[in-house]
């Protein structure tokens, strides 16, 4: 181990060049390696003499202990991570990686680049759908047990608020994402608006917005963050163009 | 009107230039009109011959207004946010106003730049505490009723989800804070973590981690992010350093 090996953790944003940090750019720009899966690495300008790490998708442990291993090595590591590494992603991946690696390890220079994350994309693009309280859950947990999620679910139906559905369509789970929608349907009014947002910022972007009762989950698939509003969620009508989504900022305020 | 106006709402992120996207930097350098509180206006790279309309912190309906009528006018303006503006922000406020303002607002060419929200910095300085579940909540809705905010921290303490709390030190509700906390420590274990990143990115910075029972609420001000771990949030140690923040990605995992 040389010692001055050195960890980014730089979160890609959704997918288009414009939405990554230059903060995160430069992580990568810096590294000597750049460890990711796959079709994000397809992505980057990686320069002559980069090394590349590809992996596939589930696999983000053993990326997370590659990382450190080429870090502590003496490398300059980047490993990368779409939309924000903090959010679901390759930062605890690095972390539980390092509780349980080499001591030596904790020593190392980690730095971490926040990325926007798909529930601020998919934001912007609807409008203004996280304006008040608002919850981000995970459906692709497989240790999760049904009865976890079922608790988050009712207590974010319970709480009224805004819930981003991360990660809705696991090829383990694939019930899920209806079991969901039928939990958060005898909770809240069918009324309830909900979009899907697939692949905010890639060529093959897709929104669908409808309401709780009248939802297909099946539309929802890896690359799409489901969003089901508040009891104060709605659209506000703009001509010929797909209305906006808006949660206001204050609870309760008349309209 | 001529009709050629535009609206960007454009969110700078945190503070720090390499925390802006390029989009919404572009956002802004496009404009005729940058609108915007006073303090985000002086952080830009305003170039000669764009107009500025500062503002104060509180009247984010009138300054969404403002940036609309000037769009209707025929300006190209962009109206910033810090952080992200979809979060308890103007993205909100500016389709407020055009719910309740002139209908051929309707009509104006309006899009969103994403930035990044205050949690996500705050969690990349500290590890990875939003790694699973969590919700953000404002505390500084001043419509909100004690009884509804009561609901919503109640059902993150239920539903064991990370919660972030934004806008922690309203002026005009200044002992929210102290409230929201009595609350949650008859619901959550006193050894949960708890961490105050004040100013994240910013000369200021300052970060306090701690516990739930420990924690003094009167360190959040304004500028301050309060993030509250789930039960598996823990601290990993690394040497001499301030130790990482972990809520783990897998939910009931052996650690």
């Amino acid at each position: 181990m040389t010692g001055d090996g050195s960890l980014w953790i730089a979160g890609l944003g959704p997918g288009p060049a414009h939405w990554m940090t230059p903060e995160a750019a430069a992580a990568i720009a810096q590294a000597s390696d750049v460890v990711g899966y796959g079709p994000y690495l397809d992505r980057l300008p990686l320069r002559a003499g980069q090394r590349r790490h590809a992996s596939g998708n589930r696999v983000e442990i053993d990326r997370a202990r590659l990382a450190l291993r080429l870090a502590a090595e003496g490398r300059r590591v980047a490993v990368v991570s779409g939309g924000d590494p903090g959010v679901f992603a390759m930062a605890a991946a690095v972390l539980e990686a390092l509780e349980e690696g080499d001591p030596a390890w904790r020593a190392l220079a980690i730095e971490i680049a926040p990325g926007l994350s798909a529930m601020l994309a998919a934001a912007a693009r609807l409008g203004a759908p996280l304006g008040h309280d608002f919850c981000a859950i995970s459906l692709s947990d497989n240790l999760k047990s049904w009865e976890t999620l079922a608790r988050r679910l009712s207590a974010a139906a319970d709480g009224d608020f805004v819930i981003a559905l991360y990660n809705p369509a696991s090829k383990a789970r694939p019930k899920r994402i209806f079991q969901a929608f039928d939990l958060l349907r005898r909770r809240k009014d069918a009324a309830t608006p909900v979009a899907f947002a697939r692949a905010v910022g890639r060529a093959d972007e897709r929104i669908v917005l409808t309401n709780l009762g009248e939802a297909d989950p099946g539309l929802a698939d890896m690359s799409t963050l489901v969003l089901i509003g508040s009891s104060e969620t709605r659209f506000v009508a703009r001509g010929a163009a797909r209305p906006w989504l808006l949660t206001p900022r204050s609870y309760g305020a008349a309209r």
